[in-house]
């Protein structure tokens, strides 16, 4: 077994101008106030690999350009389509006026895990809040549904852009219909 | 739908000294030569999260007592057993002696899909690698394989706290049968 060479790897990969790149998933992860440039620059990341169709800026979440986020990001906000919208109600109404379903993660009184997804629920679109507050009760009343990751643990909460990918990469599987091959 | 509150989802967590964190699910992170504090911290909230069964350190890959990573971890690395090695040859023999199947997360010739683990595999332990430059070909030589999470996109690799995460779940959710329900 050895690692695949740098070159071997772009191989495998696609280019920024292959037409298989407007194939997208049908995810959209909507980011609500997220304070870290850090955050919204790896999210940016898993989109890109994930091949979702959108990521969507809300709030005071920071957005591009920001070199703090193109370094983390690694030129994944040159690839992956993203919006701003000052107030997330605005992006809502526009991504429900698009056929998506919306569904916060988020620990809520419907407590639906997020591997209950079904292939009829896509469209899709994640909302993901603050690192600290979560999503705010207003917003959640926005929403078509929640979802969440179970917590196993004595914690409250994962980091909110590695909760953002064990999602994604789950919708993706249930999009791609892995389990059933 | 509301939010739960902070008191209720307390509730719903099991405390420090609950002996079932004692029955912690099968899975290993071994981390080598991991550089950025933030994604050590970052996974021991997910291991938290997930009941892994320990965290292991190795190399330069920093590890506690750090502020920087108990910050982070938000409290994990006291609730998530943890040992570090200097030499990841020393941790990987010690885990095999503890009847542990070693598997790298990295890109190889041998492109296993992370979704492929069987029940029979564990206990299983994961190589997570340095953020530049993965896992090196002399480690990969002691481990039993390697997994990967498919890239659907334009860019080479995950964040690694991010792999991280989307690799346990699906090991957790694999032990626990969620997909034999």
């Amino acid at each position: 077994m050895r690692k695949l060479l740098h070159s071997e790897i772009s191989g495998l990969r696609l280019n920024p101008d292959d037409p298989a790149l407007s194939e997208r998933h049908p995810v959209t992860l909507i980011l609500h106030n997220i304070r870290s440039l850090y955050n919204v620059g790896s999210i940016f990341r898993t989109a890109d690999s994930a091949l979702l169709k959108e990521v969507v800026l809300c709030g005071f979440t920071p957005h591009p350009p920001r070199k703090e986020i193109d370094k983390t990001a690694l030129g994944a906000t040159q690839t992956v389509p993203w919006r701003y919208f000052h107030k997330i109600e605005d992006a809502i109404n526009t991504l429900k006026s698009e056929s998506n379903k919306i569904l916060a993660l988020e620990i809520t009184d419907e407590q639906r895990n997020y591997q209950s997804i079904t292939t009829g629920e896509f469209p899709l679109c994640l909302v993901l809040g603050n690192e600290l507050t979560g999503i705010d009760d207003d917003v959640l009343a926005l929403c078509d549904g929640s979802i969440e990751i179970p917590m196993y643990g004595t914690k409250h909460s994962l980091n909110v852009a590695v909760a953002a990918g064990i999602a994604a990469y789950e919708l993706v599987s249930v999009w791609r219909g892995s389990y059933k091959d």
